[in-house]
């Protein structure tokens, strides 16, 4: 495999120093202990991350990756696989839910296109390409050693990006018809998991559909199981360009000290890998909601991640991640905002 | 007992029509359906309750209710009674987490000063002062019936003034030392629940603390069952002054038709009550949280409701709703801002 040296460098620590402050401002707080639950923590974790015990979260960047599927000739998919590309045309025009979202929050969105069946250049979104979308799977891996690579860093670039750009807190998103596919496949394997526990109806399958998703991935992984010894190899013969991207991303969240806010199924998928390639990354994640994908559940487990929102989601896109921003904006002007009991003469505990 | 006859008024009907054109709309905008979850519901229901199908949601007003309990000279609560009067100066200078909040979301804050024990009026919060709060209800009526008719009116007119304002979400905040005490009676009574499975820590007490406040419920309970027939009954003699004031509030905004948004296991109790005593009202709530008061699971539980938030939060005043005023925006926003499958030229399901 190429030299992609920059995935061993070891995540940034946290300034527990900072964390401490913001732990004691908290209870300070004209609240009783604890009483503002999740976020306390929030603001506790954003402490430390920012290493200022009054942290603030105006800039957000959202990196949305799109990629096609070869597995979607074996018709795994509710929608046809020309939606990747039109999608990215929708996200260029601003009229999917997560510039909808990027507008509310005030965040920057970038839309990086790794590769689509018509490998059209989109104009307006970040050209990437890496091939006309990742093989079929179910015949043999879905990128090359070069495509891998190529996406890993695509992933890498669009934090650097973002950090250029003053960003507090990254979002990465997807957009890949047949890419709950991909993710089943990926996580059954990292997770030791049957297909039929992963596999979900993802845009819309009907139960019948699911059943010959997991068939599917269940042949896949049959063929590919002797060839794959690291969470690398998963990645490269299972997974789609968008997913090796938010890998490499979620790995430089860690090192270059960005928090990284995670979506659902396909985005946790990502941060599964990623948690294997880079173990201690994991630090710098929050998890922000649980899909409604079925699969999602047993990868929140294994990373035993608590999500703060569940809402029934199963968008992608980022989706999810955006909408709970404004509760770590709240946490964080909670913090800032509130009265100690010194300040405003109220009595404390007895 | 004294006449409330706006008690009796119907709840307003919902638009069904402006319901089915939202519901129409999200079938048309670029995500498979049903993808944004809750957040598809949510503006469906605003829909119907606004009466259009492109439901907004820029003015939210907020009332916080503010009185004292008798019943804590038995030391049910983490912190002194000193602390209701404390707080309500906290809300009028603006350094509380529902000022905070209130600030951040651009919402309408009014404190109501319903009674306290040294019996202060203080500047700057509606005075509608009862008596020193409710009696201790270990010993008779947590109310007489002018206080309990005082207080139901006092939360009518702050839908009122709400209304006036131009509010299109009210929410109700509770602020009383000693108030999860009067709550889980006045559940206990409700939903023939032990105390022992509606008593929690409150503000913080511990184990020993939690079993001596249920043990005062249950003779509360078995010298006042005799007496209860209605739950204003139930109210009147175990309920408190802000519990009364957040019935009469919801009740209002369902005949009214102002939407409600619902807060954690105070605001719960008084929703239950509401429930109650004006069948159907319901149907204008929302309910934003659940709190960690472990009796919340039960009320919400009895009134089938499932609601958007879990953070682990327990500290009333309204601030479990505030918290969830920007997933119902976003909701909105998504709802106007996405484009259609046909405006963006995507392709629809296969």
């Amino acid at each position: 495999m190429s030299s992609l040296n920059w995935l061993n460098q070891e995540p940034q620590g946290l300034d527990e120093h900072a964390a401490a402050a913001a732990r004691a401002r908290q209870a300070q707080l004209t609240k009783p202990p604890g009483a503002l639950g999740d976020l306390e923590t929030l603001v506790i974790r954003l402490a430390g991350w920012q290493g200022r015990g009054q942290p603030r979260l105006e800039r957000v960047h959202i990196s949305v990756f799109a990629a096609d599927h070869g597995v979607t000739e074996e018709g795994v998919s509710a929608f046809p696989a020309a939606v990747t590309a039109e999608m990215i045309r929708n996200f260029v025009r601003g009229g999917a839910a997560i510039n909808v979202l990027a507008r509310a929050l005030n965040a920057t969105l970038e839309v990086i296109n790794l590769g689509t069946i018509g490998q059209a250049v989109i104009a307006g979104a970040h050209d990437v390409a890496l091939g006309p979308g990742s093989a079929n799977f179910v015949n043999g891996p879905a990128m090359t050693d070069a495509q891998s690579t190529g996406a890993l860093e695509a992933g890498r670039e669009s934090v650097e990006r973002a950090l250029g750009g003053g960003a507090q807190l990254y979002i990465g998103g997807d957009m890949g018809i047949g890419n709950t596919t991909a993710a089943a496949a990926l996580a059954c394997v990292l997770l030791k998991a049957e297909p039929e526990a992963l596999a979900g109806p993802g845009t819309g399958l009907d139960e019948r559909g699911v059943a010959r998703k997991a068939a599917l991935i269940r042949r896949a992984l049959q063929m590919h199981s002797g060839h794959i010894r690291t969470a690398r190899d998963a990645l490269q013969r299972l997974g789609g360009f968008e997913i090796a991207a938010l890998v490499g991303a979620y790995v430089r969240c860690a090192q270059l000290g960005l928090p990284a806010l995670i979506d659902g199924f396909i985005c946790g998928s990502a941060a599964l890998a990623a948690s294997r390639m880079r173990p201690g990354a994991q630090a710098w994640w929050l998890f922000a909601h649980r899909s409604k994908e079925p699969g999602h559940a047993a990868i929140l487990t294994a990373l035993e991640a608590r999500p703060l929102l569940d809402l029934g989601m199963r968008l992608g896109e980022g989706s999810g991640a955006a909408v709970a921003v404004p509760l770590l904006r709240l946490a964080c002007e909670l913090h800032a905002g509130m009265a100690t009991f010194a300040e405003a003469g109220v009595s404390g505990k007895l």
